[in-house]
């Protein structure tokens, strides 16, 4: 299996403008608002959550719960769409794939509270969208929907919390794409310089 | 470039029991404690802070910093290990590269916390391990330092969190370890079955 093969030939190419090379994979990855509705076969959902459920995670905790929503489910969709603010609302209900990403409180062993349930979360949802890129599938995530809601819709117990929605799909075909949609589709991504990211040795040092 | 190009012919494969199959640097990526004392060409190094640099994050506010440190800066490299746990500090003093993982507490527009920061540094640094396997180069991230002391040491602002500490490189060759390492190393890879971490439609739910 490769990249290409699982590509698009419609899909948006927003590589990276890095300063080192990187990964196809890792380097292609940008987050889209326009999605096909082509539905994401099983098996490449199964190998993303794969990815998300392999990640590195304190003490091995693995602190991630994921809720998973397909097109398919038309009831369903709409609950998990209805949780997302207005303006996520206009482009997420049209991705065939939504997952809600939700992390653990407290620590499996003493029921303390786990600081690192979020940072891993976030490792696996990372994961999760990289594996994502080998299959041809591009993520979106937001934190601009109701928690409470979205505990409410899904039945989630107290003891975990929602963290982040998830928009997923095959990127759409933007010639057919408003035009307000396409210009912001086509917009480069942009980043902080390496160097305000990365110090060498003691803080504000330049790392090269 | 390929990943084989890039492995060590002795890295140890520890590749994800996983259900769906994985892209190799997904799959493939596992955090030893034995590592060589190869260093790590600087290429890679910038390929893995790129790789963080252009992770994903909420407002896209990058709220991660990084602080670098390889075995041939001697006093800055203690220094490092100084702030670990003891039992990270006696295999971490052998890997040739160490980061710190830094997350800004407030965000950028109004100075209000960011409940995302722990997130985002999550995913950046997920992103720098999938980059770095391409590179062959492995990271094991630790939780037990001395925020304090991480932070006294390399000088970090209040207005950012020490969350991290990584120690990174190539892995080493394991029939030169000492009997109690090699166990360790070569214990399986385990998670939760993705039944208890993924749910189809609603808590508890089966997915698939």
């Amino acid at each position: 299996m490769t990249i290409r093969e699982n590509k698009s030939p419609l899909a948006l190419e927003k590589q990276a403008a890095s300063d080192y090379p990187l990964h196809e994979i890792v380097g292609g990855r940008w987050s889209p608002r326009y999605f096909s509705s082509q539905p994401v076969p099983k098996e490449k959902i199964g190998a993303m959550l794969e990815a998300a459920r392999w990640a590195a995670s304190s003490r091995n905790q693995q602190p991630w719960r994921f809720i998973v929503v397909t097109a398919d489910q038309p009831e369903l969709h709409a609950r998990f769409v209805g949780t997302l603010m207005e303006a996520n609302q206009k482009w997420a209900q049209e991705a065939p794939l939504l997952i809600l990403g939700i992390a653990k409180r407290n620590w499996d062993h003493n029921d303390q509270p786990n600081g690192y349930a979020w940072y891993d979360l976030g490792q696996a949802v990372s994961a999760l969208a990289l594996q994502g890129m080998a299959e041809g599938v591009y993520i979106h995530q937001m934190g601009g929907f109701s928690k409470d809601a979205a505990r409410a819709a899904f039945a989630i117990p107290e003891a975990y919390e929602p963290v982040v929605a998830i928009a997923a799909g095959y990127p759409g075909v933007l010639d057919e794409a408003p035009d307000d949609i396409r210009q912001r589709e086509l917009s480069p991504r942009s980043r902080k310089p390496l160097s305000e990211l990365v110090y060498g040795g003691e803080w504000g040092a330049p790392w090269d």
